[in-house]
């Protein structure tokens, strides 16, 4: 029953958020952070999690802060749009481990999509390059 | 360019909102329409629309109807949650051809996802039966 759990404050994106683990930032004001997946399906892979509320996914995040948050969503989408121009953009959010979760802290995938190009399986292989991500992460940040 | 290109008024989706084409109607109010997909991925696989606005993806929507907008989302998937007991909930968002959107009036899609299970691609197959999706319909509208 990984839909209905308790909230576990010792996940790694509560980590980040308490600056106890790095995270790769590109954007962050009082309501959202958003930081380079460090597992990335695609080049330019983003996620952008909320701030001061403890849900581990869609389905329990409170309705009164889902529309702030999902404009930080957007804009960072619009952010990586611009940046990295990719002929696409795919925006996932998954619930529970079947549907592919792995950290239970809601969060949103941005991926830039490039025309015929394959989504690597997540987290299957070995973390990106740091520096890549950094630059990457720079470039978005510049258009927010 | 699909990214960025104008509205088409006469997208099936628009139709639907207009009552020129049928949809299996999940929900609806003044903010939001929510319908079965009529070539589901995975049983149960619900889509929600936004109302009097021409967005053609999450990039171009007004950002002050995005919150009530996703609040709908998010009332629509703890819905299908409720009605079919997945293990799992996807919720999708493609922007642009090559990120899987094929109807460009803005679309969640919600996947009520199965352990196990694999998702069917979209829109390969036959449409899905008929009365089958009238149950399920009327089954999560059950819990709106």
């Amino acid at each position: 029953m990984t839909l209905h759990a308790a909230y576990d404050p010792d996940n790694i994106f509560a980590k980040m958020l308490r600056g106890e683990v790095p995270a790769v930032k590109v954007f962050e004001d009082d309501v959202a952070l958003a930081f380079m997946d460090i597992f990335p399906q695609v080049e330019g892979h983003t996620l952008v999690i909320p701030k001061d509320v403890e849900a581990r996914n869609l389905l329990d995040m409170p309705a009164d802060k889902l529309g702030p948050y999902m404009q930080r969503v957007q804009t960072v989408a619009q952010a990586v749009e611009k940046a990295l121009q990719p002929d696409g953009v795919r925006v996932m959010q998954f619930n529970g481990a079947p549907a592919g979760q792995t950290v239970y802290h809601l969060h949103f995938h941005i991926l830039p999509m490039v025309d015929g190009s394959e989504t690597r399986r997540h987290a299957s292989g070995a973390p990106a390059d740091m520096d890549e991500l950094k630059a990457l992460a720079t470039k978005i940040s510049a258009h927010l």
